[in-house]
């Protein structure tokens, strides 16, 4: 005996928290008073702040993709995917927090290595989180729908599988570059983004 | 005569409330300026406000799944059900305050005390309202869709009243221990998300 | 030739937009770091922030329920409803401020007047915009389902109209008495979750 | 072969998005505590609080009309679409921090000309990124529902083009008459709303 869940209200809960761990972002930029004298200026300073807000973006935009993808591909959740993804959403609603702190260290000799290095590794952590829900369907092929096809589990498999090295990777990086690093990974979110198969295939080119 | 409502819009503004409150727990995390020069150190002494977080998050995460396993149940809800259901809103988007307040209190002798017992009522509350929503559901089989079963109800009674009596026992806890009651409080929420009971039960182990 | 927008996606949005203003309610409450020597006392010296949260959260859970009310009667939209369903929007999103000014102003001889006042008038632009957007609805008749009945309609006209009333009476007893309008303003809200007529009678007592 | 989306999981995201955008704008209005000794003068003083506020209300949920109007005319979304949609959600989600950038810098002779432009080179990317969102779907006539009439077609391209010479037209203004521009802004925004052709016509006047 083993406990299912119907998708639609799990996907209209994660839908919520996507949608406002990714709009909250904009609360923690601001430009001091200070620089209100030179206000062009003082808006152009502001760059880490715009880069940190367009990286988590794209990548919480990325993940809600593949979210999207996987869920409507599923037939039922059982307790194991409830609880990857209530897991999933503390790591995602968290990332404003390192956003943050990355805006804030980038230009500080002293703090911007670890800021940068707490920032991979809570996108390491969502990259982790996503391909375990994603194997953690793929244990109970009654999860899925019976029209998915082998080509389209494949497809979620090359979309989650490779982050999990490429944030690694950044990660290690982000000990010698650190701003670099926070570059990088815009572009693994931006991939995300592109990368992310549809939910059916068109015949029509 | 009695009025009855449709459950849809009810959850999904329910919904909402419980995505946003669960999401808003962030923006009460950051470091202070003055930790920016060794900001590894400074990230590690934010753990209250870690501890505070993951505790929030999930106890709502966990409320979340029994309210979503009991609206799910319902064909109908009635008067007493939308003000218990307004209430109970009401108390997990105030969820955030003591959460907040925990975090600053807890290495401060004489606020920690105060600051961890009105958490607990805060929690204990959510858990005094949740059972009276189902309760009040239970009064009135009508409001309950016909196929639900007596295993299910019993389901949700056991899910449902134990944390009141376990939120108590914590909660005098506090008085003399505030911080292990904390992490308490963060085992009673996990075990809500852990043993919230599925939708529909497969045959298939 | 008249303009026509079905209603699930304009209530799917306002959920949105009232879910959101209810929670944002508690990010204005919080206890100031010299209080912390004695929390207990800091905490209740907090009362009027938990009055203003009480009051606007059961007034948004009010207007919500005549909201949903309305609309699952209606069966299209037509521009003047989604003209004023704007706008109520955007006074009921307004909220968090005036109740906050109320806050902050309450223990303060020279300013608790106006604070009290501008949010009373803020609870009237709300009251007048969902008593129009009622009125809206009514003037064509082809915009409600055609299964309302005439003890429906009279039914959400007797809810709407008369807190016009009632606020402007408390609005003006602000003038003299404005600590004790807000304790009025909080029995008008809690009115208004509870005379909120259901979606449809049952005839089961 | 190409990629498609469902649009229903899309629209209830970017509903999120949106309602969460515009009710943030409210957490940026407050009286300074040295206004509370003349706290109707310190309201008044506040206005180019709330002149940002209902332009970015009327602006966002102008966007949401078209956006709603958009989509469900949509059978499928491509990948262009979704790319598309995550860039406009960006720059609406960015809104709130140009809109408390020019009600900070509307009384400051230095700052008020940069934060104005700003604010209207935001305004005029959504309004590039919302044509470009509804060119992308008339480029693939199948992405539509069939039943779409060419009538429907010419409405939204009247509804989505002029506003991007209206922004370029209003920005350079701004170099010259900063505040006057904002007011120009209040008026495309709300030219929006009340021009937004509705999901079907009806033969009754």
């Amino acid at each position: 005996m083993a406990n299912r869940w119907d998708t639609g209200r799990t996907e209209a809960f994660s839908d919520g928290v996507f949608a406002i761990a990714i709009t909250l972002l904009v609360l923690d930029i601001s430009v001091p008073a200070s620089d209100f004298h030179d206000l062009w200026r003082g808006i152009v300073n502001q760059w880490p702040s715009y880069l940190g807000y367009v990286t988590s973006f794209l990548t919480i935009g990325g993940i809600w993709m593949a979210h999207h993808g996987l869920f409507r591909r599923m037939r039922y959740a059982d307790q194991n995917v409830m609880r990857l993804n209530i897991l999933l959403l503390m790591v995602v609603s968290f990332l404003p927090f390192p956003t943050r702190l990355v805006a804030e260290a980038v230009r500080d000799a002293n703090a911007e290595r670890p800021a940068v290095m707490l920032y991979g590794f809570t996108l390491l952590a969502t990259s982790i989180l996503l391909s375990a829900l994603w194997h953690s369907v793929l244990r109970d092929r009654e999860l899925l729908n019976p029209d998915v096809t082998d080509a389209e589990i494949a497809a979620f498999t090359r979309l989650a599988t490779p982050n999990i090295g490429f944030y690694i990777v950044a990660t290690v990086l982000a000990w010698r570059v650190p701003t670099a690093t926070v570059v990088l990974y815009l572009v693994i979110g931006a991939g995300l983004v592109l990368r992310a198969p549809g939910d059916r295939q068109s015949a029509v080119a």
